[in-house]
This record gives C-alpha cells, structure tokens and sequence, in this order.
C-alpha cells in the first residue's frame, strides 16, 4: 500500500498536472495462443505514440490472483489497501450521487423488484424499470417516516436507488435482503452483530412501510437492500498527497468512491471521452490532479464483445489528443482491473499500464501499448497501490527522503 | 504471503484440477558468463511448448537474498510464511514418516553417530549406515521407558531417524545436540528457555539410555538430536483454498510438510519422474491439487553435478505428456529453490516458473522454459507465497473481491 505518513511528509505544492486516465476493465486476453488481445488489436496511434516517449509496467489491483470488484479495484488505484480499507457497496452508492454518508449512518444500495400476488420476487430488476418511470416511485418512498431516525433515499439509475438511516446507535452490520435469484421472496434485514439489532429492525420497519407504498406499481412493486455500511473514514487525497483532485466518471460507483477520498466530483453532460476530456479542459486550472473514468471498455469486456471493446479504447484514444493540448506533466492510461472478453467478467490478470512524463519518465525499449509489452516494460510488474507515489514522483510532488 | 482470510473468503468448489510438479533446487546457474544455465541446457521439447503457449515469471522463495532450506521453501511455496509459520525440522521428519505430532508433543530429528572410546564423535553419519542395518538399532531404541511420558522411535533412512516424546507439559524450546562437527562429544540437551528445563532433563534421560542400549553396536554405537519442535498447527489446505489436496513425494520431508498442512500423502512405488506421474493418474479423480515434488534436481546440484542436473531435468520432460495426458486445468513448473550446480547448496536465487492454464492464462512473448527467459515472463518477479492464489484463480477456484 502506500505509504500514507510517509507521503504526507515527503508531499509538496507544485503547479504541475497530472492525468489518471482509467479505462475501465483495460486488460485482455487474446482469443487464441499467440493472438493479440483487444488493447493490442486496437489501432492507437496516439497511445503507441506516447508508450515510446514513455515506459510501461502492469498493476496488480489487489494481490496476485485475486479478481477485484470496481469499488476495490479503484481504491487501489488510489493507493488505499482495499483489503484494509473495506468500503460498503451502499457508502460508494450514495456517495456516487452525492448523497452525504456520516460516521455513523447507515447506507445502502437498493433495487426495485418485482413481486407476484404471493410475495415472491419474479424480476430481480423490475424488468429494467427506466429513470424517468423510476424517479416517482423512489419520491413515493422518501416520504416515509420512521420515529428516530431520518431517513434519505435518491434515485442513481434505473430499478437502482440508495438510501441513508441517519440517528443514534446505528450499526451497519446488516445482511442483504437480497436473495439472489427469483422465485422466493426478499430477505428481511438480518442483523449480524448483537449491536446492530435495533437497525435491523427500524430497516424492516422503513421495509415494511415501502411495501404499502409500492404495493399499486405494475413493475417496482418490491425492494432489496444490499450492502450496508457507514463511512469508512478514509484518509483524504488533499491530506495524504496534498492533491487538489477532480474526478471525472459517468457512473456512480467511480465518483462515490471518488468523493470519499476526498476528490471534487465534477458535474457534467455527455459519456463519450470526447466530453469527458472537454470536462478536464473546462476545469484544467481549477485542479492539479484529475482522474478521469471510462466505463465502456468493462461493459464490453463483460459482453464478450471483443471488436466493441477494441472500438471503445480506439475511441479513446481518438480523442486524446484534446487532453494531451493541455500538456499535462504526468498522463497515467492504466485500468482498474482486467475484463477480457474471452471470459465476460473481470479478472485478476495484471493490468497494463503506460505511463507519460515528458520531464521526468525514463523511457524503456517498448514502443506500443499492449499486454504483452507491458510485460517487459520498464516499470515493471508491481501493485496498484504504489501508482499513486509514481505519480506525484513524476510530477515533481515528492520531497527526498532523508538526507 | 497469501491472505488466508481472503482466500477462506473467496474460494470456490469446482471440479477443475490443479498441478504444482516441483523439481527441487531447479534454479541454476550458468557455468560461465553467458553460457547456459541447466534448465536452459536441458533439451525440454515438452517444457518449451508449454511455456509458449503459457506464460513465464520467478519465485522469491523466502525474501530477496534468502536462502531457504528445503521445509521453509516448500512452505512458501504452499502460500505460508516460513518466517511467520516456523516449522522445525523435527516435526517434518516425524511427519514424514507417518509419525504423528500432536500440540504439545516434542519431536526431534535423530542422526546415529560413531563414537571412539572417550565418548567423541568420529563420523556424524555413523559411515552412513544402510537401512536395514539402521532398523534393529531402531527398535532398540524404542524399548526406551522413561517415568510419566510416552516415546515413540522410528527409523526414516539410513542413518536418520525421528523421536517424538508425549506427556504433560513438554515444551520443545530445546539446543540440538549435535555440535556439527568431529572431535568433540555430542552435547547434553539443553533448555532454551524456563518452562522447557524438565523436556531437556527427560530427553538427556532418554539419551543415557539410549547409550547404553547401543554401547555394543559398531557404527551406531552414539546418537545427536535436532530440530526440537511441535506442531505448529498450520491452518489446513482445505480450511483455506477448499483444496482436496495430494502429495506424491519420495522424501520423507517433502511428504511431511504436505502432511502439515493437511494434503494427503499418497504411498506408492518407485522414485522415477514417470512413477509419480503414474501415480497421479491412477488417484486423479480422488483430488483436485496435486503436488507432485522431484528431488533429484536437487541432489544433483548438490553433488556439483551440472550434466547430472541436465538430465534429471530432461527426465522430467520426457514422462510430462503422461501428466498432460490427464488434461489438468493448471499445471505450475517450478522449484522450491536454486541449488546451481556450481555453487552445489541451495541459493537464494530467484526460482523459474511456467504457468500452463490452457483457458485462462494471458500468455507472454517467451517461448523456451529457462532462467533468462523467466526474469522477462509476463509473470513478473514475485514472492512463491503468492503462487497458490495464481494457481487457484486459473483454476476458476476464486470468486471477486468486493463489488
């Protein structure tokens, strides 16, 4: 993991810029021995360009051969030890739509479902409900009151809303109600501490009430809720790097977990790069330190799609040039995990990585972005959590240690 | 090391099977500089298209620099911490041989000796004396009583056999009695510590006996003890990979560090690679792991034996397809530790490793199995603690961590 004290000794204020780019579920496999995987059959010229003038390396996201979830896999990237610090699916939800989570709340992530006459859940999705059908139903269950507590709930997307329990005494050791699959009802909320008891029962209770509520909805006429968790109180980028940092994602997921450690999560239009990068333009004085996120590349690699996924890092890279007009100081293209098409899920494979310095990188013998370069590039093979310190090197935001 | 919670937490039952063919000592080192190392002067057709269609990388058996003997280095490799799990070396010879070792016992590794008239030690191998000459000097032993504790003898090989001492309140925190060297008389036991001054009086009892049991004898006519040690209570292949693991080893060390930590130690017939292979077929359906160890790359780099440690290599080589006949779903080829002909002990060298895993590995650019090869694979260089999660998440045998 990083080192947090030792960056906060060694951190320094400089102007200098630098770019965490993130394409999400970046790494491959090749579809047969000896193939090239989608990063390598991708026409990039303006990668390529940059892994010559630059070195390459592949991340380990959390230790070898473990396959991370985004929110994990993320943390890492950021430098916090995911396995340390454990972070709830309902804290990176609500956070994610910028739904404030305390020490002491209790969030989680909520899907509406859809129940039959007798109770059982027959779409786990509610048949993928749309946002605009979505929102009233979630208003419906932001007016429901339970003595005690206050309780929030947004919409994020779809069948998927969040909400907050705010009060004294709160404990978020709580099973899912979720029972994964169809043909039997919802779980209700299962403590899994005798401290948190009382929650259980106020989350049943709130249950209980929505159920009322949702009982005339055709589709969303139930409820799940997974992942319950509080802040997890995670050091801060300005504190630990001394980083005044911009997050810029389209899903909630990468800019709740943006949030919790600290950076400003930018508001904007559009999810193609081109809009993303014209973000970064936009807000390029304001920040010394923009990580910015594409999903397309994951949701491809979960497809099976392996000519849509080599299309979304082409489009990528296409549009690169608007953020390379910035001239950034330190530009990282790296993924969070691997997604290889070849198996539609995430894996544990290393992640390549180039890394762009033009003052400060030593370039190695590479000279195009691929798995199998990073292999051998000059970097080396190394864990997420160390990008962070190579980073802030690179732009002249470290002090030397010791004399 | 491997993060036996997360493992606990992650792993799977499936019914694809795992194969880590150890060749003992297998790193080396080439004569002269640029020349060929064994394992690269090895004709290994078999090795090389494996390791095309694979992918390469090098094992750090303890920690940069650390030279492991052959129990701690087997422990990294199964994924535990040799310098936090300190086995000693008595209770892998007592285990190895079947000899159980309970919490609480105290078992240590035996050595008959040749003493002169005055009590010193002429030959600390007592000339090597032959096993079946060994074995009634054995069981005289075992005739041995000593007041309020059980012991049990029983002969390993050769000159070597293991003790372990049963009762109330034994503590293993006990000096070797060998002085490693001739000329001198064996040492009494001594206590390392306050609570084991009774073990040590018990065992120097045991040992007065014993010498007048074998005052008679020609060669083995004295006897030193070593590795006083319990058992560690490792946690157990199953608990924490879900592993129905096997060991097919000729040695009895090997055979007892798989024991420890809960494989299954399989008898069979023969020393040669193509013996053990056979034996991996005939039990194939009974496990999903098997550890298959080969000692005699070792010996021979040992004995300074650079075309000896050639041909054990491509012995290995020649008997592989009868392994690949059974189709595995992950095979490992690797060693425990270096053992360079020309240096003939173990060295702290890096370990060469080829990863084969036909539906999941990404592949790398090297195509013959060697050291040189190895330090570019697409595998890195990493700790042989973290082998085992690499071997299971090939194996389809890790769900991902965190959402």
């Amino acid at each position: 993991m990083a080192n947090f004290n030792l960056m906060r000794e060694l951190k320094i204020q400089t102007s200098s810029k630098i770019i965490l780019l993130i394409l999400d579920g970046l790494g491959g496999l090749s579809v047969e021995p000896g193939g090239p995987t989608e990063l390598e059959a991708a026409h990039t010229p303006n990668f390529d360009r940059l892994a010559k003038q630059g070195a390459l390396g592949q991340l380990i996201p959390i230790s070898p051969g473990v396959t991370p979830g985004s929110g994990p896999a993320h943390l890492a990237l950021f430098g916090y030890n995911p396995v340390e610090y454990d972070v709830g699916r309902g804290v990176l939800e609500a956070s994610g739509i910028g739904l404030k989570v305390y020490k002491g709340d209790v969030a989680a992530r909520g899907n509406f479902c859809t129940l039959d006459d007798d109770g059982t859940i027959i779409d786990r999705r509610a048949g993928r409900i749309a946002t605009e059908d979505a929102i009233p139903v979630v208003e419906k269950l932001s007016t429901i009151e339970i003595p005690e507590v206050k309780i929030d709930v947004e919409h994020v997307k779809e069948y998927r809303f969040a909400v907050v329990m705010r009060g004294n005494d709160l404990m978020p050791d709580l099973d899912d109600t979720d029972p994964q699959r169809t043909g039997v009802p919802p779980l209700p909320v299962k403590a899994l501490s005798q401290g948190s008891e009382r929650s259980a029962q106020l989350f049943n209770e709130w249950i209980s009430k929505a159920k009322d509520l949702l009982a005339s909805e055709q589709r969303a006429n139930g409820l799940t809720l997974r992942g319950f968790s509080t802040d997890p109180g995670l050091p801060q980028f300005a504190d630990v790097y001394g980083l005044n940092a911009a997050c810029i994602a389209v899903y909630p997921m990468y800019r709740g977990v943006s949030h919790l450690v600290g950076m400003q999560v930018v508001n904007f239009q559009g999810d193609r790069p081109a809009d993303e990068f014209g973000i970064a333009q936009e807000n390029w004085k304001k920040y010394d330190f923009f990580f910015t996120h594409i999903k397309k590349t994951d949701s491809k690699g979960e497809d099976g799609d392996f000519e849509g996924k080599v299309a979304e890092i082409e489009a990528v890279d296409s549009a690169l040039p608007e953020l390379l007009a910035l001239e950034p100081d330190v530009l990282a293209i790296t993924g969070d995990h691997s997604t290889p098409s070849r198996m539609k899920v995430h894996s544990w494979h290393p992640v390549p990585l180039l890394l762009w310095a033009p003052d400060t990188i030593r370039s190695d013998a590479q000279t195009t972005f691929g798995e199998t370069n990073c292999a051998r590039g000059g970097l080396g093979t190394f864990p997420a959590t160390s990008l962070m310190p190579l980073l802030l090197a690179h732009a002249g935001k470290l002090e030397k240690f010791g004399a």
